[in-house]
């Protein structure tokens, strides 16, 4: 697993508590001490498995090479930064390895992700007998794995998607994003996006909202984004006429987004700015991006964990023709509780809803259940045991048939 | 003069237009570039003064004291940060030089001004026969040759004195800050404080606001801050029984303070932060203060001239017992506007009204008029040509007898 963040902390916990699957585990990222620190609290919460830690650079395709060349994994699980999923899917097919991550690549210097990147990478790992799974966490991930599922069990045509993801969490801050703020403002800030008819149809950042009823929650004003699983759903599922996700965010969270744009700190470009230098040798001139000098002073997503009360609620709302011929309606969804989650692994619901489906997508690839050589999107999958491990490993799921989608 | 940023580049402009009384200057700064477009601009717009330029470090003694005994100026007219007020000082007493600023000393480690750290030199320069002038911008400075005036001419005994100072301007920027960004945003965020029979009463940051109109302008929500030139004209003129400063802000402005300090970019404290050298040569570990790489990324002062309607109005608004023995009210303010300053110095109006009394005051100081050696605040020197100079230099006032103060 390369990662050490809070998503990392959440899917090595989950991995050490399903032992008899995963015999052999290491963790490495860009700095040691953090992987070391992710087992120490996974030994003192009780579980036993040996795991090993490493330093490794992801940006480096040398340097990951050397790291699997040595240690040989059967999968490397990437839970780093969207920026780095290239270099790892290369290190990959020189090694030997299969792969799977939780978030499309995105260039580091434009606020754009699209699956195209990684999707180029698919002849070249069907040839080496290597199988890459991609986005496998929530969303994408368990949403697209729900799209599935209903597609299998529920419906002969699924007609219109719409992804609702809700955090009614309050962790007591005056502002926080819930995971890399980095990736978090990129992703709110650009334009919103959707299918419609066979097109992409754009919208400006954030125009088209709606309350939307969460359960055990209540209405939350919810927003329009463009979100990657769409992506691949319409094209595996091209019965779908109106693909679209919503995501809520309070009124204090967007008067931060929208200062934060307007003083300049959600800037992607380079800033020359002259600083003292950290052991007093002098005066250097550095480069520097607004946007990742804001996350240093941010807290910490996974800093959020304690006293974050509250529940995230993510589901897909789906409206199609059902077994029978008639028109259904079918909401599937999950509630993750941030307190649960951090009594469990010292994270917060948001790391926690994106790391037990990275452990449960990697248990697919170990049973021998989810590997097809080539690159694929979850929903290519068999949900069924999938759906299946949701239920044991913390995430467990509710459906509403015939329900009022509000959509 | 050291400093070349808008309240510099006015001053030096209005030097130009005066070059009866100034017939030697010199511009420095950290960045000679900045100086030589000063000289360059004055001479466009048809100045003939003859300006040298030089580069110097304002934090550096010995860098002052070279310049200083290079070029022996009469005068050191101290427009650069104020935490450089101290080396500046120290450079002049080093070489006999009378020194002139508009703001006092501020530790860059702590969020505080007060004049003690600079009347500590009151009996060095006393004893070198050497003039410092304190506080000679607008306000502090003309807000304190107002009351001086006041004192002089319409009253007995000054009770209540509330400084106002409304900025109704438009700059049609999201967010700016109309001086340099740091020491705005570090005043405003500090708690606020004001004297009240004979002892000083703090409230928290913006506590304190009410509506007051403001002439040409109209109401304006005002809050209460701590504004240095309280602290001198309380012990000069003793018969205070209340002495406060007001600011206008806009809920706009306010809303982005606010979050620049929840999100932690008004932090003044050092962040270490690893960034890519410019030069490309690798990787660096630098010490970021927060605010000042925020003012890095923030719209420059000086660039806010072009297209900023509006004006500012600045006075102060007194209440005593008259030279009749009956009480009286009395308004002395000036309205500016910034198209108009724009015009005739490329620079809005808060760096005009400014940049013209230091300009002044040097004047008070070369004619002769303000030199007693020693430290002074401007409202201890005769106010009355100073008065004289502000309405021929650009900043005329203008006089409400016996009107309603609204506080």
């Amino acid at each position: 697993m390369i990662g050490a963040g809070g998503v990392a902390t959440v899917a090595a916990f989950k991995i050490a508590q399903n032992a008899d699957v995963f015999t052999e585990f290491m963790i490495a990222s860009r700095r040691k001490a953090k992987c070391d620190k992710i087992v120490e609290d996974i030994h003192k919460a009780g579980y036993k498995l040996d795991i090993k830690t490493a330093q490794v650079d992801a940006d480096d395709v040398e340097q990951l090479k050397a790291l699997f060349s040595d240690y040989k994994p059967e999968l490397v699980i990437n839970l780093a930064l969207p920026y780095q999923d290239l270099t790892i899917m290369d290190a990959c097919l020189a090694c030997g390895c299969n792969y799977l991550d939780t978030a499309n690549y995105e260039p580091k210097d434009e606020a754009h992700f699209e699956y195209s990147w990684q999707w180029a990478y698919r002849e070249r790992f069907e040839k080496a007998g290597l199988t890459a799974i991609l986005g496998c966490g929530f969303d994408p991930g368990v949403t697209s794995i729900y799209t599935a599922y209903a597609a299998k069990h529920h419906f002969k045509e699924i007609q219109y998607l719409d992804i609702v993801d809700c955090n009614a969490g309050d962790h007591h801050k005056a502002f926080a994003t819930n995971f890399n703020p980095e990736i978090n403002i990129r992703e709110i800030t650009q334009k919103g996006l959707y299918w419609e008819d066979g097109k992409w149809v754009e919208t400006e950042p954030l125009e088209i909202h709606k309350d939307l009823t969460y359960p055990e929650i209540g209405p939350r004003d919810s927003y329009l984004l463009h979100h990657e699983e769409i992506e691949s759903l319409v094209i595996n599922y091209p019965t779908i006429k109106r693909a679209r996700f919503w995501m809520t965010f309070g009124q204090q969270y967007l008067k931060h987004l929208e200062v934060i744009q307007n003083i300049g700190m959600s800037r992607i470009d380079e800033v020359e700015y002259e600083a003292p230098l950290a052991d007093g040798s002098g005066v250097a001139k550095v480069k520097i991006v607004p946007l990742q000098f804001l996350k240093a002073v941010l807290p910490n997503p996974q800093d959020l964990g304690e006293n974050y009360e509250g529940q995230t609620s993510i589901g897909c709302r789906i409206r199609g023709i059902g077994n029978d011929g008639k028109e259904h309606t079918y909401y599937v969804y999950n509630n993750c509780s941030h307190r649960a989650a951090y009594e469990e692994t010292g994270m917060q619901g948001v790391s926690y809803t994106t790391g037990v489906p990275a452990m449960i997508g990697a248990m697919m690839f170990c049973k021998g259940l989810w590997n097809t050589p080539g690159v694929h999107n979850v929903e290519e999958f068999d949900p069924d045991p999938f759906m299946e491990q949701l239920n044991k490993q913390g995430l467990p799921w509710h459906e509403i048939h015939d329900g009022d989608l509000e959509l």
